[in-house]
Parts: structure tokens; C-alpha cells; sequence
């Protein structure tokens, strides 16, 4: 295998195929779940009517379930704008990068395709799909979801530092309640997607498409960001006492 | 003893008549909590009307407390999905599973039955029943306990892996969270049961009894494909390095 | 000092009356927290009026602001029925006793107090008092306050047992949440007290004295059964391996 | 360099140019965030209208996230009061202060400021900025800010005391939450600020200084009275046993 061979990870495929179906399957489920659950605090299913706590709630804790479970096998990803934000520091090799947004993109789609048939039709409405609010334009819409994405990868990067071991035992809550936070303020600027695959399951099941680069662009561009920021401003230095 | 005998855990009966008594009563205060103040959060007793979340995070902090103070005792399962999904994969014996389960049933009834000595009969309303939303189907309410069965027992069997030390401190919030979660998105489909037992109480002490073969099979058909997706999928591998 | 003065704690006075003043301030402090931000949230300023949740969350997490501060200095009870509890299993002393819920009645009338100054008068309502429901009887009053001081009690024992070293870096949130997950039942069934300093902190400060017993027996009898079923039924071994 | 520019911290300055600038970077991206997320928590773009929760999880969480990434850069104050709490008991050097104070506000700004240029004209409302409620007078404000300036600087100091390391793996989570209690009480009192940074940069982008003198007067005098009284009155002791 050439050295190019190994930058793109071709090295990660022959040693351990196993390995990375493993973590594809991962991503899959944990983008399944997301889908699944979050898009599904979107639905009225009857009078009992939630609001945006009730679906920023409902993101952030299937984050949290998920990156708890899988985080051991593939990283607990389950966003591309997250895979590309470490694919930019290194973190992530180019051919796994590429696997992981498919096997995401696939979950999300099978999440939000199951969501649909457990729906009644009458009350499935857009599912969750995530869509500009009143009056805010493209470029606005891209700068919401700008920051959703770079908050998102900033606090990826800062609990999952090696370094920082004190942050480790409480890094999912972290990941999954910024998940939250991010919904609370932009649900209702963008749908507050931060996440291109689960914007992607859902456009697909309704086959609707409107400003769907936004929710691509605007996490991504955040992700690379905000791992740059913290990887090379803000990385802790070896502790030198084991604590 | 036999074989046999070994198998179905007999051995734990003889062995530990102290320790597993203790464990059933465990689980029927577990479960006792869980419908006393998860139902009781559904009941409107004046004017100050709560809603989706408030049920929710009702339920899921009953478990989060629940499992945090029996789980050294009995495992903290209050919940025959998933001491059926953790007898799947062999983690419970089959003896101590059906006690546990009969426990479970006794503590949800007599939960549900206290709350409804200590509500006003006037604003009792169902005490917090799961029942089907408008249009659900049976088909449609087992597809949604199914996947709320399916990721309580995946989360507990994630993070409660032996080899996962670092998820230990924080497991029964992971747990009482996902508990949360799968509530918001799913009370107004099916009341969001995830849990056979928390259905069987209910509908004990107002007697009614619709649709409740879905309470049954959906989470437990979802909690063994959890626990078994999880164990054989994802476990992870003992840790090489002590942290 | 002869074996009667041991007994009810009289050797905690003579050696450590330093040590025993700032256990002191501490429950002063955090009871007037407690009422403060508590009652505080049930005032309705204006127009954006707040709800169940709101009132859960806020005494839930003022519980766990406090108890993570001044745990160590005093136990972090700031609740006469977690003080009685833990008497009624010898975790306390009797004089200590006495002298806590002293501080800590105290201290809810100072934050009542200081509320109700704080707090224009044409707003100020009942300033977050405890009052029986619509319809609830005082009977049924007694018997939501003694469950929620059980379930109170109860994952106070349970979270603090020293044989579960696990549980003490959460501790604190666990009993917070445990606070909000009992107003979310019972804030519209009797304001969902749990602690007599509390709700003699709110009556003092309004002078409204209707059904005052049921939030001191309620809650006390109930933390009395908590901590005698935790500490006789559950308390965990001595770990015979270190984690 | 001289006794008194040691005092002040010349030293910092001199000896360590490139730390300093890390950590006043952190300090200026984490009050854009707060003021980003949380400001926006509070625009109503459409129809789905947040409340009282949503504003105080968004800012509670904004917090929570931003501590945890920056946390060991900068000790993550992220806010002039916690700043000037820590000067007050010798933490933190005047020199080091005034900078903090400095980025902290122009990160406010810039969080702010970005804001406004994502939110359509129509809906943008005051942008989040704190206010007086209905009625509530300058005195009354100051007080309601100096206890939520009190209890914060409080529990920062609590929950980061060195000889408290169980604390410290929760301790962001404490601070954010601590954060969220704080605007459940006062939101409709103050809008509840805790954060003169936060006020100002809310301030500036709509150029409303109404009582803005509170803001800065309030959570400045709680939060050096908080840390006093913890720093000598409730400090841990050595521990004497590593844990
Ligand atoms: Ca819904
Ligand atoms: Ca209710
Ligand atoms: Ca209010
Ligand atoms: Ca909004």
C-alpha cells in the first residue's frame, strides 16, 4: 500500500474490515435513532401539543442515548458536519469520513422512513423536516446553522480532549445538551438541523427540498471551524500529574 | 441440583434466599416510585395544566432515581423489557426473571393504586393510562413501543458494559434520560409506555384494558433485539490499559 | 460528659463549636437559597407566566446548587424531614439535630422574606406558599408529602452510602432531580412541599397557616420510612475489590 | 519588575504573552456564545413561542457548553462578576481581570451583534435584552441581580474548590444549571442577567441603557460576597485520604 494509500485510510479498510463495518452499523443505528425519535417530538399526534423544549429536549437526549452507546465503536459521529469538522484536523481519514456520511445519511433516511410509516397520515404533517422560519433568508439561514455547527464540533473537540481525562465520564451529556441549547435558540430561524444527514432523512421522506444545500453548508463550514479553533488554539497540554 | 436446574437459576433460589427477596423487593419499590409519581405527573389536578415535557421528565427522573438507589441490588431493571431483554442474551436467569417481572407488576399496581387513594376523584381522569392516540393503529402503537423498548434496553445495555467503566458514574442518568426522550416524541401516540409493567398498573386500577397486548409485545420485542443488537454487535473489548 | 450526652451529641458541641456554627450558616444558607429562588419561581411578574416545569426545575436545581456547595461543610440537608430521616438511623445526633432545622426554618424565612421585599407588591401573589390542591383533602395532602419525602430520603441514602463510591461525583444532581421529579407530580396536588422549612418559610412570611401539619408530617414521616427501609434493606457491602 | 507589578500581575503578562492571549480569546468566544444562543432563545422568529424554560435552559446550557471547552484555558468566568469574585479573594490578579472584562464584553458584542445580522428585522424584538419587568423598581432589580450574582459566584467557587475533586468532573454541569435556575426566579423580574457582559452586549446592539447600571452593580456586588463567603467561610479542608 502507497503512502497515499494510507492518507486516505485505504490502510483502516484492509486491516480491519471488520472493524469498520462495525462502526458503520454504529452510525447507521445512532442516526436511525436520531431521526426516529427527534423528528418524531415534531409530530401532533393529538391535542397534547409540545413545543420547543419538547423537541430540543427530544434531539439533544437521543444525541446523549446514542454517542453513550456507540461512542466506543465509531466515535459516536452521527452527523456529517461532526466527521468532516475531524476529517479537517486529522482526526478522521478520508475513506472512513466518506463511509461514516453514508452510513449517516442511510440511518437518518431509515429513521425518519420508519417515523413515517408509525404515523398516522392524517397528523404526519412535514415530519420534522427542518425548513426556514418566517422571513429568514438563505444567507441568514446559512449563518444560523454556521454556528449550530460550530458550537456542536467546538464541544465535540473540548470533552473528548485525551487530555482533559475529567472530561470524559460526562462528554455525551455535554455533546447531547449542546444538541439542545442549539435547538432552543434556532428552531424556529431553521429548524435548528446542525446536522446534514438528519436534515437529509427528512427532506428525503417527504421529497422536499427547498434551501437544502443551507443544511448542508451551514453545519459543515461551522464543524471545520470549530475544530480548527479548538485543535490548534485551545488543545490542554499534557497533564503532568496523574489525577 | 441438575443441569437444568443450573439453568433456569435455580441455584440463585437456593443459594440466596436473603439476597434475591431482597432484590424483588427492589424492583416493586422501583416500580411502586415509577407509577406513583410518573402517573401522578399526568393527573390535572387544578388550573396549572402541564404537558408532554412535564410528563416526561416525570417518568425519566422516577427512573433516574429508582435505578440509582436499588440498582446495586436487583440490577434496577423495574421494567420486564428489559429483564427479558437482559434474560436474551443471558444476563439474568430465567427463574429470577419471572420473579422479577411478577415483582415489577405487583410494585407498578400498587403505585397506581396509591395514587388513585391519595387524587380527588373528580379530576382522576385515566390516572395516567397509555392508550393508542387518534388514528393509531395497534400495528402502528406496537411499531412505536417496539422502538421505545429497543433503545431503553440498548442505552442500559451500553452503559452498563462491564468494559465501559468510564460510563458507570453516569449510567442511571443515561438511562432515566433515554426514559425521557422516548416520551416526548411518543406520549401522544401511544402514552409512551416502554414499559410493560408501568401499562399493566395503570390499567389494573382503572380497569381498562384496550389495546394492552401492544404494552406487552412491543417493548419487549424491542428490548430483546436491543439487548441483542448491543451484546453481540458492540460490546466493548476488555479495556487493556487500566484507567 | 456522661453516656447520655454522647448519645444526644452534647461531645459535638464542646469539641467543635467552630465546626458546628458553620454547619450551621451552611443550611441557613442553603435554605434561604432554596426559598429564595424557589418561591421565586412561582411569582408571575408579568405576562410571561411560567408553569409546572418551571417550578420543578427551579427547586430542583437551587437543591442542587446548594447541597454541591455546602455538602461537605454540613451534610447539605437544608430539609428538617432529611435531618429527622437520618436521626432516625443515627447518621445524626439529637442536639445536632435541633439545631439544623433551627437553620434551616431560619433561613427559609430569610429568603422569603427577602423575596417578598424584592418583589412588587401588586404581583407578589401567595409568593410560592404551599397549599392543598383543588378538591385534595388534607388526608390525601399527608399522603403525597409522605411519599415525596420517602422518595426524597430514600435517594439521599441511597446516592450518599459510602459503600457506593460510585455515586457521590453525581450525588448532588440526583438529589436536585429527585426534587424536581416530585413537584412534577405534586406541585398541583399540595405545592409539593417535601421539606417543612420550606413551606414554614413561605407560611411565615404571608402569615397563612391553612393545613401548616401536613407539611410537617408528611414529609418527616415519610423520610423516617426512607431511611429505615434504605439503611436496613439496601445499604450496599463493602466493595471487596477497588474500582 | 517590582513588588506591586507582581501584585497586579505584570508578571502573567510578561512572562506568558501567548497564554494570556489564548485565554482571553476563550473568554471572547465564550461570551459570544452566551450571548448568541441565549439572546436568541429569546427572539420569537414565528408562531412556536418559547417561555420561561427555553430561555433558562438555552443560557443555562450556552454556559455549560462553553465552560466545558475552555474551562482549563481560562478558568471559563465567561462573566465580569465571576471575575471580580475571584479578584476579591486573590484568584485572580487585576491586571488579568480588567483584560477578562475587557474580551468578555467584546465578545457579548460580537455574539450579539451577529445575532442581529441572522434575525429578520421584523421579529428581532429587542434582541434579548435585559429589562426591568412590570413594576419591579432599580432597588428591587439590584437585589434580584445581586442573588443571582450571589449564588452563582458561589457555586463556582464551591464546585471548583481544589480540595474537592469529586466536584470537578461535574462542576461545568453545576455552573450551567446554576445558571438556568437563576433565570427560571428572574427572568420576568430582570430578565435575569447574572452577567454584566451579557447585559451589555445586549445593550449595545440596540442602544437601550435603561437601568443599566443594575446590571453591572447587582451581580458584581453578589458575586464578591459570594466568593467571599465561601473562600473563608465554607473551603474544604485537605483532603487526608486520596480517593
Ligand atoms: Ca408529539
Ligand atoms: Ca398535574
Ligand atoms: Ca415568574
Ligand atoms: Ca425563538
Amino acid at each position: 500500500m502507497g503512502e497515499i494509500g494510507t492518507k486516505l485510510g485505504l490502510d483502516e479498510l484492509a486491516g480491519g474490515a471488520a472493524a469498520i463495518s462495525k462502526a458503520l452499523l454504529a452510525e447507521f443505528i445512532g442516526n436511525l435513532l436520531l431521526n426516529f425519535f427527534g423528528c418524531g417530538s415534531c409530530v401532533n399526534v393529538g391535542a397534547a401539543v409540545g413545543g420547543i423544549i419538547t423537541i430540543a429536549m427530544a434531539f439533544g437526549l437521543a444525541v446523549y442515548a446514542a454517542v453513550s452507546v456507540i461512542g466506543h465503536i465509531s466515535g459516536g459521529h452521527i452527523n456529517p458536519a461532526v466527521t468532516i469538522g475531524l476529517l479537517s484536523v486529522g482526526r478522521v481519514k478520508p475513506i472512513r469520513a466518506v463511509l461514516y456520511i453514508i452510513a449517516q445519511c442511510a440511518g437518518a433516511a431509515a429513521g425518519s422512513g420508519i417515523l413515517k410509516a408509525l404515523t398516522p397520515e392524517k397528523v404526519a404533517g412535514p415530519l420534522g423536516a427542518t425548513s426556514l422560519g418566517n422571513e429568514v433568508t438563505q444567507l441568514q439561514g446559512f449563518g444560523i446553522e454556521f454556528f449550530l455547527g460550530f458550537v456542536l464540533v467546538f464541544v465535540v473537540c473540548g470533552v473528548c480532549d485525551p487530555n482533559k481525562p475529567d472530561s470524559k465520564a460526562t462528554a455525551p451529556l455535554a455533546i447531547g445538551l449542546t444538541v439542545t441549547m442549539g435547538h432552543l435558540c434556532a428552531v424556529d430561524y431553521t429548524g435548528s438541523s446542525m446536522n446534514p444527514a438528519r436534515s437529509f432523512g427528512s427532506a428525503l421522506v417527504i421529497n422536499t427540498w427547498a434551501d437544502h444545500w443551507v443544511y448542508w453548508a451551514g453545519p459543515i463550514a461551522g464543524g471545520i471551524v470549530g475544530a480548527l479553533l479548538y485543535v490548534h488554539g485551545f488543545s490542554a497540554s499534557v497533564p503532568d500529574t496523574p489525577t
